[in-house]
């Protein structure tokens, strides 16, 4: 079997735990499969070079914090091929640039536009196994393009697809995927597998188990991604589009998300073209905006709502006047202290009173909703912050997911 | 005039030095001069990177030992760009890929082989100012190759020569060229200027002030070095081969250097080929040879002795007993405590008087001299460490180095 292994910052964080997950990667070679490792930086080394680069520059320019941010990537492929090579095996790092793995230029938040794979075929040929530095991809010109915080992930999963591996494992501080965070819902079970579409719904609503666009491109090219623990010897979950899935039509996991905040355009009055004026100065300041509800209305005024990241809001703030006016809106309110909690599931809008079952759940646990949107197969509903914990609560035991599947 | 301005690792060993150091690039820059910098890692980070790789792995392989230590200057050329971009100054940083510099794979000792000045040219045309990582170049396939210790050195004097610079700059921790080191004579003096050869000759004699290899690539392509401080504001010297010089066939310099360690092959037979059947062996194992003395004889058997670095010293006991063997000699002994101390100035040779003047100053200060050797430009003597201190004094005064010239 091809396999990528990557292998998150805590799983990489010293010379102990490097040492630890080299032994696991020589005992996969041992059992006859090829592999590919990908690393992330050595645990908050990503964080200190963003220290640094403050230190000299209160708002570096991106390229050179790419520049920066690379070389922690660099250092844990490095190392982990010498842990490798002391072992006995053969192995042998490489950065984004050698690895061949091409990036657009749009700093710190790149994308892979093509892999390379002839430097990494030939190492596998040779009997070495390739350490590839994740995060990371290089322009023509061979400057380097972050792809956004826990990419890593989005270079194993790149990677596999490139080289046609049959799965992509990815190693983390967590056990695998949860019906709800385990910090949060103490009984949450850890699930056996997933549909790409649910952990992309996931990850999109506030897991952080996985890289949304990770899942997309495993999605769109059905490689398999098992989640697991380099710490502990358990099976992980995996997530496939396979006909093995466990039964369908029902909710798999809640997820919560934190730090929203929440901004209502009042008296927006009802023209075509007044959310592309809305939205698209908020686009070309790269906030992203997550909920948007409009309410229908009869009168020729209606107030518009959308919510975004709360470390946004300031900058957000700063476009408003300005939208206002040329909507000729009545002013906006804005609202912190805001989570969302979400039930994700295959089939949960085709089959009904999944949405009763939410409400109800959260109306008997005094959960007041403020905003709710859907999806194909999930429902979200915006409520206060300090509700979070015990929504979260309340739909996993409302939808028994505590109990054994 | 076009530029090259090297910052050794105690000019950017943190964000403030980086900082000051940016200002005087900046400044420079205003001055209408065209600079290219050269950039170290930050202090003591190359030592810090190696202790972290011997964490992981008790013989790190060469080639990721280079991948790991590559990130040390990656780093400083990041965050020199980033300080000049906070001071409104148009920069680039780039590792020795993006630079263009090629070295053969010879990893932790590379050779430059060629430069690729292209990328350079364009962004000094773009008006950015490229801030090059040091001490690194890469092979074809990318993979980096360190040059050496000190030898950020190398790559500035190579990149002033790729790029006809009219001079190459290195600020280091110290004031310039003296004639003496000033922690062991106090009154040593900083020398204006200095000829390529005589630098040439204190580099390998123990000064630390240049790399050698930088040296002889800027003589052979008469390109001028200044040496100088990046904290205070002094002239440094300058290294040339130009008429301009100081008065000439004069002692310029006292060097001293430590921790040496002597061989001696008892009784070896006087037979051609012998020299190269000891020699080849310790080449092969990369243990630099100093000083060779052979003993003419009248006798069929001599006594051959050699120096070394004292750190080389185990691994060439490990030689010894074969190479004895293998030419029939009676053995060896080593002795280590041992220190070299060294007149330098161009002509020293052809005047007479400058070699009895200084053995009768040695004498005079109570120094025995164990082994002496000589050049077109030098006269070395090997002495008892301890007695380093007063033979490096006697001298500076015997010859007069601490009256003003």
């Amino acid at each position: 079997m091809r396999v990528i292994q990557k292998f998150g910052g805590t799983s990489v964080a010293d010379a102990d735990r490097i040492r630890h997950v080299a032994g696991q990667v020589a005992r996969r070679i041992r059992n006859g499969d090829q592999v590919v490792v990908v690393v992330s930086a050595m645990g908050n080394r990503t964080d200190e070079l963003i220290d640094l680069a403050l230190s000299v520059s209160p708002d570096p320019e991106p390229r050179e914090l790419d520049q920066l941010l690379a070389t922690g990537e660099h250092m844990s492929a490095a190392l982990m091929a010498m842990a490798l090579q002391a072992m006995g095996q053969e192995a042998i790092g490489l950065t984004g640039s050698q690895a061949g793995i091409y990036s657009r230029a749009a700093h710190g938040a790149g994308r892979i536009e093509r892999i390379d794979a002839d430097r990494i075929e030939d190492e596998l040929r040779s009997g070495r196994i390739p350490i590839v530095a994740g995060f990371q991809g290089v322009t023509e010109e061979l400057d380097y393009v972050t792809l956004g915080r826990g990419a890593s992930d989005l270079t194993a999963v790149a990677l596999g697809v490139a080289l046609q591996a049959d799965r992509c494992e990815t190693y983390k501080d967590v056990e695998g995927v949860y019906t709800a965070d385990p910090r949060v819902v103490p009984n949450a079970r850890r699930l056996i597998d997933l549909h790409y579409e649910e952990m992309l719904e996931m990850a999109t609503q506030g897991s952080q188990v996985m890289h949304n666009r990770a899942v997309e491109l495993a999605a769109t090219h059905e490689l398999p991604i098992l989640v697991a623990s380099s710490m502990i010897d358990v099976p992980g979950t995996l997530i496939h589009g396979g006909p093995e899935m466990e039964e369908r039509n029902r909710v798999r996991s809640v997820v919560d998300d934190h730090d929203i905040a929440k901004v209502t355009l009042r008296h927006v009055p009802d023209q075509r073209g007044i959310a592309a004026r809305i939205f698209e100065p908020l686009a070309e300041a790269a906030i992203s905006v997550d909920t948007i509800v409009q309410n229908a209305s009869e009168q020729k005024l209606t107030d518009l709502t959308f919510t975004i990241a709360h470390e946004d809001l300031r900058r957000a703030e700063g476009l408003m006047e300005s939208i206002c006016e040329s909507i000729g809106a009545n002013g906006y309110t804005t609202e912190t202290n805001l989570g969302k909690v979400s039930i994700v599931g295959a089939g949960i809008q085709t089959e009904s009173g999944y949405a009763a079952r939410m409400f109800r759940a959260l109306a008997d646990a005094n959960v007041n909703i403020d905003l709710i949107t859907t999806s194909e197969i999930r429902i979200t509903c915006i409520v206060h912050s300090d509700h979070v914990g015990k929504a979260v609560n309340a739909l996993h035991k409302a939808f028994g997911l505590d109990q054994e599947a």
